[in-house]
């Protein structure tokens, strides 16, 4: 009986969307307002979903405690209150886009959870804004 | 053409995780807060998920309000203000958890709808917590 | 590596439910409140999905603020403060339910993004009622 | 010891603003996109707030439930479905605005209920949209 | 210069409307549903909100974490996960409804605030029933 | 016949909490995170209320249209993707609470708008933190 869990969690954080390879003008004219020097930022959202098998003797497929910790020491422990360009390593040489942040959460998650799971993460950047990645 | 539709529902029960094959001990160290001898509660946020084909005479792919009469007699007027662990039958040997009410939402509604309608439950027991038992 | 950008949109709009080929006992039985010979209306939200490969110059699998665009443009001026019945050539000889409402709105979308793109289409009619085009 | 009690409730609805003093260049000058002949509608959100004082024999200041069955009554099943230009007696020579509705609402649901509670009705028209009418 | 600030906060509860002064069949006829001898439960959703001066020097009314830590403390610690009949002081002879309730959270946390913050309570027992006590 | 109207807008923005007389040990113990050199931010979500008569010509207390213009052109035009310490005079010599903040905006309205009107703003960090300036 294979179903998924679903959990949400928080952080907020700055960021600034610049390709040091390109020139000022071509930054300002694919960014736009999302190029500012000096940072702008966002409340996001995240929403992580397991997938697998329930274990009977729990009726869970996973603790949803367990998730919300594990969650909140390797996600929002590590991202909220923070500037995505200056504080996150994995953002030292990538664009701190939406999509990229969504997969650079997966691949942490997926570190630390067991391969009986599939995992799929989406990430709101504002509440009309949303980026998905499934593995 | 084939579409999805989807219809909300809400309905609130008492429930307590407490798995009998196992000492008090073990049960209060799994469950923690959720094994509570006498109770706690949720407001249940229901969506179900029916996909098939459009009916073009309608323009419905299954009309929405009988959907929602389906819903309300089959689920919230069995499920809504009661102890799940107390008050209804399929809870009596198994754990009234997310995941397993999701499949039990699952399992009634199946038996009422026609086999050319693919169904999936998905079912919050609070904002940041939910399950999906897709079949 | 694979994934999927969200957008949410917003309009609003009168509709009727009504088969021309249907005497009026019919329409009034099949289709209740919603056959009202004057018209009832509806918030419509809008939450398109775009997957495909990011572009690792902007971080993007597509610009939100150009998606943002092309949904005001192609969708939004098209059907905002609209009468979905007698001003939308669309539904002249379809029903405007919810379902053909999705279908009709990835059409329009379809033709103007690249076949790399894959789309779907969910749109809500209330907070409790939605359909969902996944082409 | 006084309190308030807030219950909501939804109906959605067709309607045009249009003042027949006016020409028409004034009506389309003044109401935009919200003069369209053949009227665009809404979803609406309403919330009635009741105040007086806790009865300690039930707990309390008036039943929620009963509230929600007069809302029902007296405001869903008026305007429900219905346009409000044509269908609803009080707009037949007023404005069918949030602002005018929202006042409208509170005039029925004073008439069923006692004096000892004071009321207020807030309206939205659009999530982003709303009038409050205290009395 | 005067404002408000407001906390939101969550916990879930199991709770029964019964008087034990009266009879099985008046209190099945007032409360319905809600008497159920079994319990029934729900997600409260909480909202304070303070009213006082701005401190220039840190820009606050009051420490919006600190706030959060005393709701945590004095809140949520004592209601979360547990039955407001059986488990909560409060209600051994009062009715848990959800206007006592927030009367309750009201009375608690006006002792661990000064004086010269004005504060009020807002409790919502579901999305659609809230009550307010405002001191 | 008093109403009120609100409307809802938004707009991110980068800022940090630092106090220029303090040491930075006092900075770190008074505003934790906030406090992050490198900056961090949110998605605001504001709402401006206005009260006064209805004109009965329109319906209207203020054309919502017109109010929504004018909160994009003198607040979401000057906040939004900006770093509230570094891009935004008013907070040159003032803390970026969400309380200063909310009487900022509050200030900038006030001079657009007829003193006919009173008016309210209410300012959300984040879902669960706000502040309010009624004038």
């Amino acid at each position: 009986m294979r179903v998924s869990i679903y959990r949400k969690a928080h952080f907020n954080a700055a960021h600034r969307l610049h390709n040091d390879n390109w020139s000022d003008e071509k930054n300002a004219q694919v960014f736009g307002k999302c190029n500012n020097a000096n940072y702008h930022g966002h409340n996001y959202d995240l929403e992580v979903k397991l997938s697998g098998e329930i274990n009977q003797e729990t009726g869970y497929l996973y603790d949803l405690h367990d998730l919300a910790v594990l969650i909140k020491e390797q996600i929002e422990d590590r991202f909220d209150h923070k500037n995505l360009n200056l504080d996150v390593a994995e953002f030292k040489d990538r664009m701190p886009s939406t999509e990229n942040l969504a997969e650079v959460i997966w691949s942490i998650l997926r570190k630390h959870l067991d391969d009986k799971y599939d995992i799929s993460v989406r990430l709101w950047e504002t509440p009309r804004n949303s980026a998905e990645y499934p593995g």
